[in-house]
């Protein structure tokens, strides 16, 4: 006999052929119908939220969660004036779907486009962070897509509330399809999301480390995601040090447990400056490590690994040997070195002169952000909408055979025309 | 200890860092020394295949491989001249990496890149075709990527002859780096290499349903391919029928075996001319089946299942419930119903009056084919050099910080720069 999940996933999947074809008009429709729906019942939510606080402050307590894992937990006015402004930014963009990304004439009358659309059903295991339910939910309709959701057992009470209003909200919208976003709740389903490849297509996790590296590590599913951030700072010879200083400082200090902040500082052997960079940092109350016991560390802490290189080759090598791909930067005059070292680090992020924690979906006008990706394949970096879609060929013809361009009665003419 | 796969894969990430900032032209003269390599050494190559033939024919004696792989394993002098030109064309076609994607300001003296950038470590594993490690190597060469090639026990000394000219001719390349192109020969190897995510960003598996199946069964690094081709031709109630019939005809007569061949034709129920269309197709030879035991059989054949349905979105139905997401196509003269058509099949290709045989990368003009994907990520349908491309982003500036656009001291502008 099936099990449960697999009858959400092939109701999901149903979903998704649905909800593939609907009007930007239906999709804009149900997202402001929810933000609206949040709005009128968030007191709703905020109880919901107050019965998962009770129980986790005495897993605070018991030392079973973190402080920290509390607060994200932790739904305030604020928070709930960001989700619902959230979700009517996302109505705000422009529909990712349908758009032609390139229009084709093979030939006379044979016509090829290049459309984009969504890729089906996306499966999302998030930990404490209850918003990430209403920012995933938003970004899956505006994109065209299904959604199974599977959150933190510490947020159970609050997710249940926000999906149930979610679909409550969708329910009022005519045409919209059911089944469109779905939840899950325990260990067994996320062992059975990992195995369904059959109906899920993409596989987003949003959490620590360890979350991301289980999941990676346990499906055949493509994975969008990052499970950990090693960014690099490089000081080069010609660094300006006031520039120098002023950039480490905001890459680590700036919010420290994000993954685009700071973990390794390499520093050219000459750098004429690098004791009054090192003090600068110290005054800025990081704690310097010269020794790490590793170096593909990430403190998400205001404390920062150092050593000194030979040069820019050292440097790049240092960060393809350690980092995770994620986000590194070079601090220089020198065009040339900064040239090579964009070129050759092969991470998602490559900077000059700037802080790392610039490398996020909004910061780059994406709008809105489906998480950070350290892929070598599908989305890389910061994704946005774009990240959920992918695309088809349509190709529209008048009774066109292929014999004919093989026996050479016909050729084709493959002229792209503009948009 | 480690394995000696690992010290492959290993050299092969060191070699794909290399290979990554290569320039175009030495990109190219490393292409045509290949050509000009398998000119000057063809009888080295014949006499090497003459091997494998040898003991091929007694393999297909004692029934262990069919002639048809016998076939596929042949070199002669039309296939020679059709690689020499291949790999001359692969040097033709523009670089796909180091383009601008976008070019975005988002302050001012801030700006984003996006720059296409190859994807790193090619996992290549290939059944009998030799002339396969000549395509993808070149392909790997042109698109800055390192290749480690698996190919079939049976074309083992024509693999090992091509290699040993390639490499040759790319060590006479100045600043070509070693080991981008490698080659293993043992099922253990190909073990080791599904599980090795560390250094190996994509899996391209050429082959039958079987190796495919077992390939994307069996790794967590994504694949890019196609495991079968059911492909759909749904005949509407306003079709022509001559149109229908040429169009069926050519979509499974012209090369039966094609992933891109048909392999059921859908007639809406009110189509008038039914008999007639079906007394064609057996005229051209082709068997038809009414009642096949399965729906999502690919014959490789001039077979054909066939069933009549009710309207448009039975067709529909059935194509997204047992095809494999490949190639669909719609004979009518309704815009109406083709638009409902291409928008609701779920598949890589969704055609109008057009045959089925034109999913090829070739046929849409891509110069090149990497292989036909249904993967629902990162690149569908006939992939070009485009699909063995990711991109990063270059973020240039002059000591921003993202503290001065938290406190609002600074606005992002986010202009996208024409290219």
């Amino acid at each position: 006999m099936e099990n449960d999940f697999i009858q959400i996933a092939k109701s999901a999947k149903q979903a998704s052929l649905k909800v593939a074809g609907l009007a930007s008009e239906i999709k804009n429709e149900a997202l402001n119908k929810i933000a609206q729906a949040f709005e009128e019942n968030k007191q709703e939510i905020f109880d919901a939220n107050k019965l998962d606080l009770t129980q986790a402050r005495s897993l605070v307590d018991s030392g079973e969660i973190t402080q920290s894992t509390y607060n994200r937990l932790k739904l305030d006015e604020n928070k709930m004036r960001d989700m619902i402004q959230g979700v009517k930014d996302i109505a705000n963009l422009e529909d990712p779907i349908g758009k032609n990304l390139f229009v084709r004439k093979l030939d006379d009358g044979l016509t090829l486009y290049k459309v984009s659309c969504p890729i089906g059903v996306l499966g999302i295991i998030f930990e404490a962070r209850p918003d990430v339910i209403s920012q995933i939910s938003s970004l899956a309709i505006k994109s065209s897509n299904a959604v199974i959701l599977k959150g933190g057992k510490e947020s159970k009470n609050t997710n249940k509330k926000i999906l149930e209003i979610i679909n409550n909200a969708l329910s009022k919208v005519k045409e919209f399809p059911q089944n469109v976003i779905q939840q899950v709740f325990t260990r067994e389903d996320v062992s059975e999301m990992l195995k369904c490849d059959e109906y899920i297509n993409l596989i987003i996790p949003r959490g620590g480390n360890k979350l991301v590296k289980y999941i990676k590590d346990n499906t055949n599913i493509p994975v969008l995601g990052h499970a950990s951030g090693i960014c690099h700072i490089y000081v080069d010879e010609s660094a300006d040090i006031n520039l120098a200083s002023s950039v480490v400082v905001d890459a680590k200090t700036q919010y420290p447990s994000a993954c685009n902040a700071v973990e390794t500082l390499l520093i050219h052997k000459s750098f004429p400056k690098a004791d009054e960079l090192l003090a600068s940092l110290q005054l800025e109350e990081i704690k310097l490590v010269s020794n790490p016991d590793r170096w593909d560390i990430e403190y998400g802490d205001k404390i920062l690994s150092y050593k000194f290189v030979d040069n820019v080759e050292q440097a790049i090598e240092h960060i393809n040997k350690y980092g995770s791909g994620h986000t590194d930067c070079i601090i220089t005059k020198s065009l040339e070195n900064a040239e090579k070292f964009m070129n050759k680090v092969d991470s998602s992020g490559v900077y000059m002169n700037v802080s790392t924690r610039f490398a996020d979906g909004y910061r780059y006008g994406f709008g809105a952000e489906v998480g950070i990706s350290t892929n070598k394949t599908h989305a890389r970096g910061p994704v946005g909408l774009e990240g959920l879609t992918i695309y088809k060929y349509k190709l529209i013809g008048n009774g066109h055979i292929v014999a004919d361009y093989v026996s050479g009665k016909k050729q084709f003419h493959h002229k792209d025309l503009t948009l």
